[in-house]
C-alpha cells in the first residue's frame, strides 16, 4: 500500500516506497494534509535534488508508523540557531526521541535541544539546534512501545542566489487575486478531494485562475512597469465553499493544488525574478480555515481561541489606554468568522509554527516581502516576536501589515520605531496606508472648498510625523477589499488620473490592484467582493499583448497608457523614489508638489550636495477648464525662466511667469 | 498743565503734579495710552500703597518731558532676574540712562544691565537686573540734550497671599464674555474718547456688561459649582467698532474702562478668591487692535509683520514636514484681519514685552491660569520661550492654548513634553480639546450604527496616547466661537444632558460657557457670534437668585439643576477628578465608563492601594425607551450584587444582574 501526500506534482519525481499508515480518525482528510510528506523507507536519490526545497521530505523506516513533520525541511546556516519540529502521528506524544550520532558527522552538526509533549497524544515538539549544522540528511530515532523508528530529516544548503532584498521606494507593488487574474492551466481547475468546484458565473465561486496564469503574464507586467507582485494567499484552502480568496488556510506548507504546486510557486518566483519582478507573500497569522485538520486533533486545548464571540473588529481597544481587558480580548481572540478559527499565538508552539512557516517560504522562494493580513488582530507580543524573527533572519526584507483604520494614530502605533506611550514596538517596518487612501478618495470626490477637496490631502501629510518612517508605508489605489477606483471616482477619467498619479508618484511604496490599469469597475455602495475581484480581461488567454489591449474600450486603453507612463517615469526618477517632498497649500483647484532630487554625492563648498537626477514638479488639477498658475509662489524652488521638460509628454520649454494648466496631472522635470 | 493717564480710576488716589507733555502727533490718543501712567514730580504718599500694583507708576521730575514706561512697575524677588523697561517719549532714543547709586541702598539693589535704542527715536529699552532687589522706588537718570530728568520706578513687594496655584482636574472653568454677562455699572457703558458706544440691539455692538457685573454674580457662580472664571479679554480695545469681544487690544496694561478699572479687576480677583473661584486670563499674543498707538510710531520696522496677505489659517503648515517655507510664513505672519495687526515675536523686544505683560498681570491679580488665544499663530520659538518664562516664574500655574483643529495629531504637537519629530516642544501645559469636542457633537447628533454615534467617542479616546498629558486638556461644551450646545443638539434635552455629563465628568479639565446652564440657544449653521454671545438672562439685575431661576422656562431650569448637580458631584469625587478611566465598547445605544478612585495611601499586602473615595460608573444612554444592561460584562470591576448608590438621585440599591436604564445619564458610586 502506498499513500502519497502532496505536493502532488512532486510525486512523479519523488522516490517513494510503501507506507504503513497509522490509524487516524480522518485518514481521508489526512491525505491532503501537508505538514510534511512523510514517506517510509529510504530514498536513495533525494540527495541529488537539493534545489527542490518545496519537496524536501522527512523519511521514516519501512516498518514504522507514519508521521507528518513541519517544517518539512530546514536549512543549514540559518541565523536563527534552532528549529522546532512539530511531529504529528498516532501516540507520538509518548515517544522517546534521540539523535544518533549527536554532534557527529552523521548528525551533520545538529544537536537535539529539547522534546516537549503536547496535550494531544498525537503531537510532539522536537527542537533541533542547527547552529553548527551542515547540509544533508539527519536521522531521528523515535522509540515508542519498545520499537524504534527512524525519521530522516533534511537540512538543505541555503541558496546564494536569493538576495532577500526587500521591496523599497523604487518599487511598485501589483496586487493579484490569483483565482481571478489568469487561468493558465485548466487542468487544475477542479481537483479530486477539493469540494469547492469552479463556478465561473458565481461571483463568490472559484473561477480557475492559477500560478501558470501569473507566469503567462510576467512579460505583460514587466512591460507595464510594476516591480513586485503581491499575490493573495496561495496556500491550500480546502474549504467546502468560498475558498477562492485564500484566507482560510488548511495547510501552511502547501500551495493549493487549484493554483498549482509548490514547485510551480518556486518556478514563478524564479521566472518573475528574471523579469525584474519580486514576490510579496500574503501571510495570514491571525486565523485559519475551519477545514484545517487541526480542528480534528488540537495539539493543545489553547491552540485556538474560543469560538464565541467573534472578533469585535474594535481595533482601538488594543492601544487605547482606557479600554477594558475584556474588550481587548474580544478583539484579539474572537474568531474572524464562523469558518475562520482564531489562532492563539500565546501558545509558544503556535507562535513558533507561524514564524517558522514564514521563514520556510521566504527561504524557499526567495521572497522580497510579506504582506500580513489582519495584522493587529493577533497577539501583540507575538507580533513583535514575529517581526523580530523574520528581520533577524532577513534584515533587508520588507513587511507591510494590514491595519484597516483611517486614523493614522492607530496605524502608526504598529510601525517599527514608534515610541508608543505603552512602550510597545511591533517592529513591523511598514503598514498599508489606509488613512491616506481614504483621504484621497474623499478629496477627489468633493468639490474644492475651504475644508474639502485637495486641502484634505495637503493636511493629511502633516500626519506623517506620526510615523517613524512614512516613506515605507504602502499607498494603494485599491485592493481586493475596496470598490474599484474608477467607479468610486464616478468614472471621471480626470479624477481617476489624479488619484493614480498621486499614488504612483507618492513618497510611499505605491501599490496597484490588478485591472485598475484597464479601469475595471464595480458597484460603489457597500462591499462587492465578487464584482471587485472580477476576472481580469483576457483571463483565459495565454498571452496579453498590446494588440489585445488595443481591442479594449477607450477608458481601459487610456488608463493603461497613463499608468504605464507613470510607472516608467517613476522607475527612472530618483526624485520621485527618494527625493524630499515640498508641497504648497492648494489654491484654485490646483495642488502643487515638488520632489527634490536626493543627495547622492558628497557635499561640496558650492553645492549642498550632488543631486542624483532632476527635480520634479507635479501639478494636480481639478478644474475642467484651463487654469492659470502664477509661478511666483514657487520661485524659491523653480524660478520662472527655468528650462523644464515634461517627461510624460516629451516637451521641453522655458517656464513662463504664468503657466496654463489644462491636464489633470502635469509633471515637469528641471 | 496736567495730563493724567489712566488707569483713570487710580487718579483720584494718585499724587499728581504738573506734567510737561512732549509734542506728539496724536496727543489725544496718547491720553488713552496706558503703557504706564507717567507723572512729573515727586509723589510723597506712593510708598504707602504697596498693595496697589495696578496703579504703580513711574515718576519723572517736574520740569522734564513725559514718558510712558512699560511694565508700569515690577516686583522685588521675582525669579526672573531682569526686567526690560520699554520707555516711550519724544527723542528718548538718544538719551543716556544711568542709575544713580547703582547697587547701593538708594538703588534698592537694582543694577542697570543694558540700554538699547530702537529704530524709532521715541523708544528706548532699558534692562534692569533685579536679582538682589528690595522693594521700593528707584530713580533712573535720563540725560538728553544736556538735561537730566529723573524717572522714578517702583519695585513692589510680592504678595504672599497669591499661591499661583493653577487650575487642575479638580476645577471646572466657566467662560464669560464680559460685555454680555452682566451689566453691574451702567455708568461705564460709554466712556468719552471711546467711539464704539453701547448699542444693546446690535448683536455685534457693545451691550454694557462689565467687571462689576461679574462681581455681582460671584455668589451665583459659587453656588453653581464652577471654580475658575475664564473671562474673554478685558484689556483696552479702543477700536471704532466691533470692540466688545476684547481681542483687539490697544493697551496691554489697562483694563478697558467700559469694563472697569485695573483696580476693579484686582478687586474681582480678590473677591472671587474668597468665593473659591480663580481667574483665568485670556491672553492674546498673536495680534493687537489696529487702534493701538504703536501703529502711529513703531519702535522697529519689524515690530509688526507685513499686513498682506492675511493669515492663511492653514495651521498644519507649522508642523508639516513637507510644507513650503512661504506657507509657514503665510500662516504665522499674516495679519489676523484688517483690524488685527500681527505681532512679530521674532523681535526680541516684542517677545519680552509680551512675556512681561503676562507676568505683570499674573503677579498683580494672582491669576490661576492663562487661556492663550490663537496659540499656534505666533512664532514657534517665541511660544516656547513664553511658556518657559511664565512657568519658570510660576511653576504651578496652568496654561491652556487655543489650537482650533479637530485633529489630535495637530493639537498634541503643542503640549509640553510631546516628543515631536522636529524636536520642538512648546512647553505649553494644556490645549483646548477641540478634537474631542467635535467628536462629541458628531457622536450625539448621529444615530447609533457600526461606525457612528457613541463609537466615535469610544474610539477618540484611544488618541489620548498622542498627548503627553491628556488629563490637562480643557474639554468644553462650547465657547464664544461655537454655536450653542442645546441648539447644536437639536434642543434634545436628553442628548444635551449626555453631552454635559460627558464633559463635566470627563478625565479632562471641563469648561462651561456662560448661559449653557440656562440652555441658551443660537442658530446652528455657520458662525453666529452675536447670537451665541447673547446677553445672559438677568443681564441688568444686580443679583441672580434661585427665585430668579424659577421664573425661567422649563428647559433652562432643567439644565441649571442638572449642571449644578453634576458640578457638585464632581467637586466631591476623587474618582472623577483623578481616577483611572476604564471604558467599554458601546453597545445597544449604551456607553459605559468607569472611574476608579485614585490611590492616595500606600500599597499594602492585601490592597493594591488605599483608595481615596468611591469608584464611579457612568452610563450614557441614547435610547428613548428603557434599555436592559447586562452587568456581566462589567463584573471584573463591579459584580452584580454589589451595593451601589446613585449620588445625583440619592438612591441606594443592590446591583441586579440586569440594570434597567431609562435616564440619559446614570451615575453610580460603589
Amino acid at each position: 500500500m502506498m499513500t502519497i501526500h502532496h505536493p502532488q506534482s512532486s510525486l512523479s519525481k519523488a522516490c517513494c516506497h510503501g507506507l504503513a499508515l497509522f490509524p487516524l480518525r480522518r485518514a481521508a482528510r489526512l491525505k491532503l494534509l501537508m505538514l510534511l510528506t512523510l514517506l517510509l523507507g529510504g530514498c536513495s536519490d533525494d540527495a541529488k535534488r537539493p534545489q527542490d526545497e518545496a519537496q524536501a521530505q522527512a523519511i521514516t523506516d519501512s516498518a514504522g508508523p507514519s508521521y507528518t513533520v513541519s517544517p518539512p525541511n530546514w536549512w543549514a546556516g540559518m541565523k536563527t540557531p534552532s528549529v522546532e519540529l512539530m511531529i504529528h502521528g498516532a501516540d507520538i506524544g509518548r515517544a522517546k526521541i534521540s539523535l544518533p550520532g549527536d554532534s557527529t558527522t552523521e548528525a551533520k552538526g545538529v544537536q537535539l535541544e529539547s522534546v516537549k509533549a503536547a496535550e494531544s497524544p498525537n503531537y510532539l515538539f522536537v527542537t533541533l539546534n542547527t547552529e553548527h549544522a551542515k547540509p544533508g540528511d539527519i536521522t531521528l530515532n523515535i522509540q515508542i512501545d519498545n520499537k524504534t523508528h527512524k525519521l530522516r530529516y533534511r537540512l538543505l544548503p541555503r541558496k546564494s542566489g536569493h538576495s532577500h532584498q526587500g521591496y523599497n521606494n523604487a518599487d511598485v507593488l501589483y496586487l493579484i487575486t490569483p483565482d481571478r487574474f489568469a487561468n493558465g492551466d485548466s487542468a487544475n481547475d477542479n481537483i479530486a478531494g477539493f469540494s469547492d468546484a469552479v463556478k465561473p458565473g458565481d461571483p463568490d465561486g472559484r473561477h480557475g485562475g492559477d500560478i501558470q496564469g501569473i507566469r503567462n503574464r510576467l512579460p505583460y507586467l514587466a512591460d507595464l512597469g510594476v516591480t513586485q507582485l503581491w499575490i493573495n494567499p496561495l496556500l491550500e484552502n480546502n474549504q467546502p465553499k468560498y475558498s477562492y480568496h485564500g484566507y482560510s488556510i488548511t495547510d501552511h506548507y502547501r500551495i493549493d493544488p487549484r493554483f498549482g504546486s509548490n514547485e510551480d510557486y518556486l518556478a514563478l518566483a524564479d521566472e518573475a525574478r528574471r523579469h525584474g519582478l519580486g514576490i510579496v507573500m500574503d501571510v495570514v497569522l491571525n486565523h485559519i480555515g475551519s477545514g484545517h485538520p487541526w480542528l480534528e486533533d488540537l495539539p493543545f486545548s489553547d491552540w485556538l481561541n474560543p469560538k464565541a464571540p467573534f472578533t469585535s473588529h474594535r481595533r482601538t481597544a488594543v492601544q487605547d489606554p482606557y479600554s477594558a481587558e475584556s474588550d481587548k480580548r474580544h478583539f484579539s481572540d474572537g474568531w474572524f468568522t464562523d469558518t475562520m478559527p482564531d489562532l492563539n499565538q500565546r501558545n509558544p508552539h503556535m507562535a513558533r509554527f507561524l514564524i517558522q512557516h514564514t521563514l520556510w517560504w521566504i527561504e524557499s522562494a526567495g521572497l522580497s516581502g510579506l504582506r500580513i493580513d489582519t495584522w493587529s488582530y493577533s497577539d501583540k507580543a507575538f507580533l513583535k516576536a514575529f517581526s523580530n524573527a523574520v528581520l533577524t533572519e532577513y534584515p533587508r526584507l520588507n513587511l507591510v501589515g494590514e491595519e484597516w483604520s483611517n486614523n493614522p494614530a492607530i496605524v502608526s502605533y504598529w510601525q517599527a520605531g514608534k515610541q508608543n506611550r505603552d512602550g510597545y514596538d511591533s517592529e513591523l517596518p511598514g503598514l498599508m496606508d489606509f488613512p491616506l487612501y481614504e483621504t484621497l478618495l474623499n478629496a477627489l470626490n468633493e468639490d474644492e472648498n475651504w475644508d474639502t477637496g485637495f486641502i484634505r490631502l495637503y493636511e493629511a501629510l502633516a500626519n506623517d510625523t506620526l510615523y517613524p518612517n512614512a516613506q515605507n508605508l504602502v499607498l494603494f489605489e485599491g485592493n481586493h477589499d475596496t470598490n474599484r477606483l474608477y467607479s468610486v471616482l464616478g468614472r471621471d477619467m480626470a479624477r481617476f488620473k489624479i488619484a493614480l498619479a498621486y499614488v504612483l508618484l507618492s513618497n510611499r511604496v505605491p501599490q496597484l490592484f490588478y485591472g485598475t490599469e484597464f479601469a475595471m469597475q464595480s458597484p460603489v455602495e457597500g462591499r462587492n467582493d465578487g464584482a471587485v475581484r472580477a476576472n481580469m480581461p483576457f483571463f483565459s488567454e495565454t498571452s496579453l499583448t498590446d494588440a489585445d489591449i488595443s481591442t479594449l474600450p477607450a477608458s481601459a486603453k487610456e488608463a493603461h497608457g497613463f499608468i504605464r507612463s507613470l510607472l516608467h517615469f517613476r522607475r527612472q526618477s530618483a526624485a520621485i523614489q527618494r527625493g524630499r517632498l515640498v508641497h504648497f497649500v492648494p489654491e484654485n483647484g490646483l495642488y502643487v508638489q515638488f520632489r527634490l532630487a536626493p543627495c547622492d554625492g558628497p557635499a561640496t563648498d558650492t553645492h549642498a550636495c550632488e543631486q542624483s537626477g532632476k527635480n520634479v514638479m507635479i501639478i494636480f488639477n481639478k478644474n475642467p477648464k484651463k487654469t492659470e498658475l502664477n509661478m511666483a509662489r514657487f520661485a524659491d524652488i523653480l524660478p520662472p525662466g527655468s528650462k523644464v521638460n515634461a517627461p510624460m509628454d516629451g516637451n521641453e520649454f522655458t517656464l513662463p511667469e504664468t503657466l496654463s494648466v489644462s491636464h489633470p496631472v502635469t509633471v515637469l522635470e528641471f
